[in-house]
Formats: C-alpha cells, sequence, structure tokens
C-alpha cells in the first residue's frame, strides 16, 4: 500500500464516448440520435431544447468540488477514496483521480465489477464482503492482476470463516476490522469484539488485517453540538481501536468520511498515530454537493465548519409545468423516476420562460407520484408559473439521483450549453 | 380506433435475448459473462449463485397475473392498456400483448420513444404532454407510421395552445379532455372547464378530440368505504363529463383505472353509454402486483372486492446477512439502490441458509440506507438469521422496483431455477 494515486483505463473511458446516443437515453433529443456522446458534446447542443425531465451537471460546479476537495484533503495530508456508488460513472472517476484521488471506494460486488471493468487499480470495499459468487470473482481478479490492490471491511468471527472457506485466490484478501455506532449499521460496538475478529483475521490463511475503518453518519443525522460530539466520540473509538490492534502491514489503513462530518474525520484520522497511518476518508458526494441534505450539513456547505472556498451544487433538474389546475398548484413533468425524494424533496431554483431565466421563489415542491411533482404555493404567495414553464429544480442527495439516469448532459457556466456527457452504471 | 389488440416490433424484442451478460448487470454471475441473455437462460443458473443483492421475477405468477388480468378485463367488455411504466421491459409489453393487450400505456415522451422502438402500434400517453422536442418527434413519429394510433391528455386551454403552436405533423394528435381530482394531480375540476378545453381542442387544426381520461387514484389513498365512496364519485364526473361534451370521432375513448380500483372503474366505464364508448383500463402493477401496497388495496388481493383468483406477488429480493452487531439487529447487504422504499419498506418472507429455505417471521426491516437494510426482531421476537443467510424480502410497489434494475432473472415454480431475462430501459 502506497500513497501514489490509484489508476484506470483512460481508454476504456474515452470509449464510453464513442456509445451512439438513441432512445435509450430518456432525455436526449431526437436530433442528436446516431451521433456519439462526444460527437453530441461537440455540437454544443441547448439543456431547453433536451426531453423534459433532464438532469444536468453543472461542469464548472463539479470541477471547482473536484478541486477544492483535493487541495482540502491534500492540505490536510489525508488520502482520498471517493465513493463511486454516488455517481457510478467512470468518466467522473476519471476526474477523481486526475485529481489525485488514491482509490474508489465502493459498496458492493456488483458496483466493483464496473471499476473493474475500467480498469480501476485499487478499490477499498466499505462493507462487509460475504458473498460467495462476490469472492469466487473477486479471488480471480486479484490472482490475475497483481497491480490490483483492494481491502474491504470484517465486523464479525462469523464472517471471517465464511470468507475463508469461500476464499479461492492465491493471494490472501486485505481487510478492515469496521467499527460501528452502538444503534447504527454495521461495525463491531466493542473493543473485545474488534479483538476477536482481528485475530480470526490474523489466524485465516485467506485474510490479511491491514487497518481498521468505519462510517461516522450513523453517530448523528445534523450537525447540532450534541451531533458534532457524537460523532467526535465515535471517532476516539475507531482511534482506541486501531491502538488495540496488531496488524499485518507496517502500514495502516484508517478510514472513515462520509460527506457530512469530513471535517471531525480529518482531525481524528490525522490526529498523531503510535505507528504508521494512511489516513484516508471515502466522501462521495463531495463531487456534486448538493441543494438539500448536503447543502446543510456538509462542513464546506451553507453552514462552514472549515476554512476554504464552499462546495457547488453540481446538480440541475428541469421539469415542464403540465397543468394548472388550482390556484397556488401546478404539476410538473418530473417524477419519482427522475428526481431524487429520500432526503428531502427537490427545491425550486429557476423559471425559464419564452423570455428567459429569473430565479423562482415562494413555492415548494410538496410530493413526487411517479412521474409528477406537486408545486404549490406558499402560504401567501401567488405562483409565478404557467401550463408550458420550465422550473429548474435544486436536488438533494446526489446518490438518488445519479442512479436515476444513464447519462447526464454536463453544461457550461451559463447552465444551458451542453459540453458533454455522463454515463452511469447502476 | 377499434378494439383489436397493439401490435409491436417482436423480432425488436426477440433481439433483447441476443445481448451479452456482462458487468453491466449487477446481479449476474461472471460464470455467465459472455453468454446472450438467452443463452444464459437456457442453461438455467440457479439463482442462488448470482450476486447479491438480486431482484427475480417469479414467472409463473406472472403468466398467472396476465391470465388473470386479460379474463377479468375481457369477462367486462373492457379494454386493457397496462401503464408500461412499471417496468419499461419490451419483453413484458410482448406479454401483456399476447394477451389482448390493446394498447401501452406512456406517461412520458421518453418512454413512448422506447415503445416505439419496438414499435408498439397504440400508446395511450395518460399525461398532458407539452414538450416542444417531444411533440417534434411524435409529429415525425405519426407521418412516419399510419399505422401508428396515439391519444395524450389535455387540461387546459394553455396546452391546446401550447401544442397546436408547437405541432410539425401532417395528422392531427387525437387528445382526450383529463378530469381531475379537486386537491389531485392534474385534470380539469369543473366541467366549465373541460367544456372550454374541449372547444379549444375542436378549434385547433392541430388536435382532434377523441375521449376522456383520469385517474381515479388521487381521489383516495385507501379502499375504505368512505375512500371507496370518493373514487366511486370521481368516476362520475368523468362520466358526467363524457355526456356532456362532442367528440371528433364516432367511437370515444374513456380511460380510467390504476391498479387500486379497477373494480369500481370497471363498473363506471361500462355502465351504459349514450354513445358508443371503448373503454379502457390502464393498470400496470398487476402484472408483478406485490407484497405491500398493492396486495393490501388490489381488488383481486389480500382483501378481494371482486370474485377471480386473487393475483400473486411475482417480485422477490435477495439479500445476504453481512452483520448482525447488536442483538435483534441484522444488517443486509441491499438498500435504496436496489429495492423499492416509497410506499412501504420491504417484508421478509423467507431464509436461506445451507440447509434450506424456510419462512421468516419476527422480522421487520425498518430501513434502508442506500446499500444497506435494516432488519429487527420484533418485539418479544428472537432473531433468526446469521451472518452469511439470505433474506428473501417481498416488496412494495413494482414500479419502483422494476427501476433499479436493467436486468432481472425470471424463475421457475421453484424459485431458484431461472429460466430467462428480462431488460428494462430507464
Amino acid at each position: 500500500m502506497i500513497a501514489s494515486p490509484a489508476r484506470l483505463d483512460q481508454a476504456a473511458v474515452d470509449r464510453l464516448g464513442e456509445e451512439r446516443l438513441d432512445w435509450r437515453f430518456k432525455s436526449v433529443p431526437d436530433t442528436l440520435f446516431g451521433l456519439t456522446a462526444a460527437e453530441a458534446g461537440r455540437r454544443r447542443p441547448d439543456l431547453s431544447d433536451f426531453v423534459g425531465p433532464v438532469v444536468a451537471l453543472d461542469g464548472p460546479a463539479m470541477e471547482h468540488n473536484l478541486a477544492t476537495m483535493a487541495a482540502w484533503t491534500a492540505d490536510r495530508g489525508l488520502l482520498l477514496a471517493p465513493h463511486g456508488k454516488t455517481t457510478m460513472a467512470p468518466a467522473l472517476f476519471a476526474r477523481q483521480l486526475d485529481h489525485g484521488a488514491w482509490a474508489i471506494t465502493a459498496a458492493t460486488a456488483g458496483q466493483l465489477r464496473v471499476y473493474r471493468a475500467f480498469g480501476v487499480s485499487r478499490v477499498v470495499l466499505a462493507n462487509e464482503f460475504l458473498d460467495p459468487a462476490g469472492l469466487r470473482w473477486l479471488a480471480a481478479e486479484l490472482d490475475s492482476d497483481p497491480g490490483f490492490e483492494f481491502t474491504c471491511w470484517v465486523d464479525s468471527v462469523r464472517g471471517v470463516e465464511l470468507m475463508t472457506e469461500a476464499w479461492t485466490g492465491v493471494r490472501p484478501v486485505d481487510v478492515l476490522v469496521e467499527v460501528g455506532v452502538a444503534g447504527g449499521r454495521t461495525g463491531v460496538r466493542d473493543l473485545d469484539t474488534a479483538r476477536a475478529v482481528a485475530a480470526a483475521i490474523t489466524a485465516s490463511p485467506a485474510l490479511r488485517l491491514v487497518g481498521v475503518g468505519g462510517y461516522e453518519a450513523p453517530a448523528s443525522g445534523d450537525a447540532s453540538p450534541a451531533g458534532l460530539d457524537a460523532v467526535a466520540a465515535y471517532l476516539d473509538r475507531v482511534r482506541t481501536t486501531v491502538r488495540a490492534l496488531s496488524f499485518e502491514t507496517e502500514q495502516v489503513i484508517v478510514t472513515a468520511g462520509g460527506s457530512a462530518f469530513f471535517d471531525l474525520v480529518a482531525d481524528a484520522l490525522t490526529a498523531p498515530w503510535p505507528i504508521p497511518v494512511l489516513p484516508v476518508l471515502r466522501c462521495g458526494t463531495y463531487l456534486t454537493h448538493d441543494d438539500g441534505f448536503y447543502r446543510e450539513i456538509s462542513p464546506l456547505g451553507e453552514h462552514p465548519r472549515v476554512s476554504g472556498p464552499p462546495l457547488r451544487s453540481a446538480l440541475r433538474a428541469w421539469a415542464q409545468v403540465v397543468s394548472r389546475p388550482e390556484p397556488g398548484l401546478a404539476l410538473l413533468a418530473a417524477g419519482k423516476r427522475d428526481l431524487p425524494y429520500d432526503l428531502g424533496l427537490p427545491v425550486p431554483r429557476l423559471l425559464r420562460t419564452a423570455t428567459g431565466v429569473t430565479p423562482l421563489t415562494g413555492c415548494t415542491v410538496t410530493a413526487l407520484n411517479d412521474q409528477h411533482a406537486f408545486l404549490k404555493a406558499d402560504a401567501g404567495a401567488g405562483l409565478a408559473v404557467e401550463v408550458g414553464d420550465w422550473v429548474g429544480l435544486g436536488l438533494s442527495h446526489p446518490c438518488t439521483t445519479f442512479d436515476k439516469w444513464s447519462l447526464l448532459p454536463v453544461t457550461a457556466d451559463d447552465g444551458r450549453t451542453v459540453t458533454g456527457f455522463v454515463r452511469t452504471f447502476f
């Protein structure tokens, strides 16, 4: 394990640009059908000519976020292994690696296979990995590529046993003991269990103990003082666990960090260690940020907790007003198939009419159906949208945005000139 | 407009079976990579060898539902235009047409383009359709294929104006006046508006008024007596609207009917009419039914309101237990990226261990994260799952199940022998 950035197969990523656009991509105008994605991007189509609804990525905002997070982690001596589950977009992984990312993080075997199809050379699978079919595939993948570095998590002796039984590889699997939060998700709840799991790993010929991993977000759903204290207390337990265990490599990976509390994670991972540690942050949503949950909670969001340029939301949906059936109510042609709804509903931001784009205030998206959004006037406000207008929406939760789109246009600074496309694989 | 079933391009559907399986399909075992979907189905792989999580379709249950709904609608003199948004699976559209479906229903231009790529000859777009890019495409499609029959909805004079301005086709667009529910979604709220919209349609050279459409589900979220009364009252308004308007065709389409209240819709659509009417039901979820929302509310569900064999749930997810970090808590490797969560959470049904499959009771999925499910013991119950076991889950809401999977295996009666694959396009 070294600190140099991971590599990927740039030629494979470039080949995505050779894919022909057609009816498989729900927002692409038919005037671009038959062109490759790369050719279509070079035509600089206008986003307003796309079929609604459409979710577009703001290219300059993404570049800003890439540079911001790369600088922020480098300044603090942290390695970044961005969680690729957010976008599942090899072209975006490539940009993250261009900016020095140390690895790409995965959650499932399915995601890992996508990464490997694009030659990602270092992957942190931030999850237990006990699937026999997945482990057989992984064993072959590790044995066929000596340059492939992989780690996953273990939180039980039973897990160690299952991995050991299933393992068919020559190279052992590098694993981290996962530390969890009481009442939270996966991960050991106490030091005795951590020690037992570590001992089982060390005894297993199939596994090699290379560090400790965790995820702090289950400790708190908000950035209140009590919430931040709970996150810090959890991170202390991660540190205690690292100090309590013996590892099978000289340099030890210690990783935590979603996109909500990476400030506290940075402090915990970079405080002095008694052994050589590679401190790895795994934020995924910083790349696009958002106009909802992460805007509220991110250390580089609307309520910054660290210095640095704030992240910018790079997600924008456009949906047409198709009905104004009652005073104060409009229906937009975009719903749960197109927009995220699990961490807050879309937020009206802009209005596009025949005469241009203006800010839109005084209304709220109150519900989504499968294919419709309900836009209601706020108390005391009129609803300044008409049938045929288009509403620009801010979104909350990048992960559940990307997974609704197999192809997303990327726009220039003006928010309307499409400069390229990003392909996802969910 | 005639009552014969719609057609589709079966050769195009069959070509889906020639697609090679690879890393793009998250649950497919790598042992099937390189085979076509058809070849892989002929190998009869075992579902337990798939990479987790996986959602499988129960083939015999789907065939039962197809036959049940075809018979039920035929018995009542109803035409069925199943909503294709549910599955977006051309191979399933083909089965629905094989069973006599009159049309396939769509909600968006993007869906319509998929249907047309597979030659679906008759489409009801059960929504307003004002998107200029979509309308330009539709105009060309209608003009290039005289056999293509299409209708969409209009609920405002402004909508008529926008369609008329945008229309570039030689053939006019057949439209229905949409009747809505006060406080509900799209659709006119009163008869005066219906008359005004109808007059505008009749005056437009681009549009032809061919009927009345609506969707009764916004009238009630449940099948309580009061809820059923509200649905019936809405359907009366649909009937009143039909009688109040003059149409531009001799035979008039009247359509309503999601999957929750098709009993009441059948009554309303088949009561005597003063003019020749094609009564069209648009249920989509009947094809797979479910173990949650539709099981509760369907007229052919757990609490049947009509006679006939009950629909069977054809959706089954399997997810592995990856952690048992605390008493009474297990974490499954499946989350919001894989399973629906908008109309109820997944329901534990089965437990698969090394020794076989048994019923699983006494526990509940209490939350989903992006890639994890929380399985908790019910009060007073132990949690009979261990790390490494697999949990079979019933699902709620077919629409938001399908859209998380680009390829779903279909199983035989035993629930484990995979007999084929269904490709979706979202």
